[in-house]
């Protein structure tokens, strides 16, 4: 596995596991009647974002993320990041190889930190990840996820300082 | 006072207020090179989201707010809003009023409750008004924002439910 700067040929299998990850219903709070010129917008962002892939030897995409500045202006020296990792690609450590990228890449950036808004607290792979990665919880805000499976559940605001 | 729709023609007394806050420094992280047009964008949302203006008697535009879902798709339950004063209108309860009509508004339009992502630590008057009106700080992010004035200061995510 190697992970390598989003490319426009890669559109295609990034899209579908970001509709696989929004259909599913349990991790994100986007919205599935996006189209998927308007998915590719909010996924592929323009610099100083990045959006990048983790590929298999065979030229798989197993899973993507973009980081970039949590907000604009006056804080815009916090990073933020998302993960969408294919359902066939679980338990193999692509999330965990993305995470460490994504890192290191803010972190010689010359960003702050890290800073997630909203990782769903049902979503307990991800959480544990994170954290051992180094982000702690900052707080849970109540019921404001409403899994599929699960109903009205937090959304954890996680942060790593570097 | 009174608090209603905005209508194109408050845009450029809008504008006044919301440059005037940026461009302070102590309040939001929105970044002072947008143009007006992207300025307009991200203050006045289509619908389903709200924006209000508070006007004296007198027609002036003393302070503006927008409302809306804080999250698309299965978070789109909980609301946000954002909330400017003129620097001539402080001390008149024009914040607070504001956040009573959109509080009201949201609330009768079946949120579940309200989040508030960004409020600066050192804008102690935002932070005891929202207070005062029912909001808890369920975290703060440490030196998330960088003040003109104070340097690196936290931001609390605020949160109620209805």
């Amino acid at each position: 596995m190697k992970i390598r700067a989003f490319e426009d040929t890669d559109w295609p299998a990034v899209y579908e596991i970001v509709r696989e990850v929004i259909d599913g219903g349990e991790t994100y709070a986007y919205d599935p009647d996006w189209t998927e010129q308007r998915t590719r917008e909010v996924w592929v962002e323009p610099a100083p974002s990045i959006t990048v892939v983790a590929v298999h030897d065979d030229g798989t995409v197993l899973g993507t993320a973009h980081s970039g500045p949590n907000r604009p202006g006056r804080g815009s020296h916090v990073a933020t990041a998302s993960f969408m990792v294919s359902s066939k690609a679980r338990g193999q450590g692509v999330g965990r190889a993305l995470g460490e990228y994504v890192l290191a890449w803010a972190r010689s950036g010359g960003y702050h930190g890290m800073q997630f808004n909203a990782v769903v607290e049902t979503n307990t792979v991800a959480v544990k990840l994170w954290q051992s990665l180094g982000f702690a919880t900052i707080g849970i805000v109540p019921e404001a996820f409403d899994s599929k499976a699960h109903g009205l559940v937090g959304l954890h605001v996680m942060y790593q300082k570097f």
